[in-house]
């Protein structure tokens, strides 16, 4: 728990971190209908009171139609969102639906909402292969969804991860924060906090089709007097083995896109804050050619960043997806594989290394490891004074990954 | 070089950490005879003279005979060592040998014929296979030999690497000490100190070999009063990817046998922080199946701990050779190879995430990187809720990762 705080603002990936003392068990998608049967009661519950009361006339049957005819709505809302999602949400989708103007229940949803499209897009981009859907539950409050697809045709290891934790911040978690700029007031010591995202990495086969990085995040604390602090953080990258400045250019072009209907600043300040955040300092490269990353956002508006979020979690899709089709059938030769190979080692290298919400998960006790390095590649390689040739592709990327470009203006 | 002196205290494999700003060069084993030549010239020159003086008498022709003998002895001792060593040593053979009964210089010739004996030892169990030997300079001072032998017949990755650096530790670096609890008084800010250390990891292919780590290393600092303090540091420790209980005794017995040569309080204290010390802690397991570790070892004298480190490093052929012959013919399966994968994969989450030594070295800047990760296996693997069944070969390393076992007693 300690410094869950810190996480969340510092953190690329850190709501799996959160996911501590977990308990996980894997369910097949669809196949927990608790809720769903305990929903069917209640309004069966409300009919048949309303049914009972039909005799008294004409009035009482209409109010009796509108509230079957409600009721049935709510049941076909509430089965399409659960159509949509890859399993339960962490909150009941009741408790969802009752709170649905609050921007914690909003968030919720759309961060099942991103992790079912994703995983849909990709299935249907990896037919033999299927997501495994697993469901953990935090003892301190909360839980999460990881799903993984692992060794398919198209895609080496492909994780979507889902996480809604709360609780109680400790001091030490609370004296984090302030070294990070916010002041907090605690009751007794301890703030209510609650912390979800969605994270995913996602690993391809062809060396000719990059792995995709995205995660977004929102935090929430309660200070003693009742006023809550609160804010985003996310992002959006590509790591490419080979340089396609076609496929570049499209994916930032998809991104800036998000960013520009909100604020024509933001694209220039997230893609630099991107460019500085995966960089491989012992290397002297970046991770991969950018995209966008931002934290601690909290203005203008907790609506208007919302906005902002989830125009940047709908571009996921339409900025990789098209990617993954144009390149998933490219023949390439044993080099090109093994190259792939020598970046994976430096994606393992830029997440152990460096990536704050690894490194926090994996330092907290009774963190969900399996959550947490779903990120790592399905297999890496390390060769020893491995130097590509002057003038090779191999080359090519690695000077795009030493000096970042603009791609789009 | 911040910390340098907190690396030496703290790695198990600080040495290459501290191979900063190194200027790298790759030679053949045997192809840099300039200072073999130097010495001939030398030597040449007092026999010229000597030889002037020859007709002044019998006594002189017999002076003139010894300084010859001594002389053509002198060039035959340091032919023969340059027959064990991998490389010229950082610090010239001429000045190592006119300083010999400086333990600087002792423990630098040990740390050169360790590294002889090892790559020997291993590279005539693998024919096909030679070992790379680069040369690089320091910057500050010093420099080290890097001997890699990569994708042999029975050898994945070996590298065994020696490194001599020495310059002054600045205040930030003598601060860390002090924590450390070794209070240094230095002269306006900087302390002057040596570091030397022999490093090698062993990842062999076959599944049934495991892999064999093991560092020895030396430290000097000189306070402002002139007074040196010093200590050692090492370790030698097993990987295998399945159990072998015989291979498990023969290595722990082997080192506890050099370690009871000069005390029997060493084997089990050094066992237990070997256990300690290798301990990925987000998975609760150890790294391997241990055997020795330990650091600041600065009694009961210099030069018992000396003759200590010097049976620890003679050790390292003996307790490991013979489980490489053992196995390396061992038939396996492509699942064994696979569970070697993943083991790889903890290996690399062990070196990137605890080890002191190569966290501090990609921390610096300038540090010789392809030194430090010569470490990380050649290939690694990653799977999400890899589970190995109950009673399988695999549970079975697992448990004695989880709850270290006592080999010999």
């Amino acid at each position: 728990m300690a410094a869950a705080a810190q996480l969340l603002r510092g953190a690329a990936r850190c709501p799996p971190a959160l996911a501590l003392a977990a308990v996980a068990g894997r369910r097949a998608l669809g196949s927990a209908p608790r809720e769903a049967a305990a929903g069917r009661r209640g309004r069966r519950a409300v009919l048949a009171a309303a049914g009972a009361l039909g005799g008294l006339g004409l009035g009482l049957w209409q109010w009796q139609r509108a509230v079957m005819a409600a009721a049935e709505e709510d049941e076909k809302e509430e089965e399409e969102l659960r159509q949509r999602f890859m399993a339960p949400p962490v909150t009941g989708l009741r408790e969802l639906r009752r709170r649905r103007r609050e921007l914690r229940s909003r968030m919720e949803l759309l961060i099942m909402e991103t992790q079912g499209e994703v995983c849909r897009a990709l299935a249907a981009l990896d037919p033999g292969a299927s997501f495994a859907v697993d469901t953990w539950e935090r003892k301190e409050g909360g839980g999460g969804i990881s799903c993984v697809l692992q060794d398919g045709e198209v895609f080496e290891k492909a994780g979507v991860n889902v996480s809604v934790v709360f609780g109680l911040l400790s001091e030490e978690a609370a004296r984090q924060m302030r070294s990070r700029g916010k002041s907090l007031k605690a009751k007794d010591g301890k703030l209510p906090f609650c912390a979800m995202g969605v994270s995913s990495v996602i690993h391809p086969k062809n060396p000719h089709v990059p792995t995709m990085h995205f995660n977004y995040r929102y935090f929430e604390i309660e200070e003693a007097d009742g006023t809550k602090q609160w804010w985003f953080g996310g992002g959006t990258d590509l790591t490419p083995t080979y340089l396609n400045e076609e496929d570049a250019v499209h994916f930032h072009k998809t991104l800036k896109e998000a960013c520009d209907k909100h604020d024509l600043k933001l694209y220039p300040k997230y893609k630099k804050w991107c460019d500085d955040y995966f960089f491989i300092k012992h290397r002297g490269e970046r991770r991969g050619i950018g995209g966008i990353f931002f934290d601690d956002m909290d203005s203008p508006s907790k609506e208007e960043v919302f906005q902002f979020v989830k125009s940047c979690a709908k571009a996921v899709v339409p900025c990789y997806v098209p990617i993954v089709k144009k390149h998933c059938r490219d023949s390439f030769t044993p080099e090109e594989k093994l190259w792939q190979q020598l970046r994976r080692g430096r994606y393992v290298e830029f997440n152990l290394v460096y990536d704050r919400g690894t490194k926090f998960g994996l330092l907290t006790p009774g963190s969900r490891i399996e959550s947490i390095l779903m990120s790592l590649p399905l297999t890496a390689r390390w060769e020893y004074m491995h130097i590509p040739p002057e003038s090779s592709k191999e080359a090519e990327i690695l000077e795009v990954l030493r000096n970042p470009k603009d791609w789009v203006h």
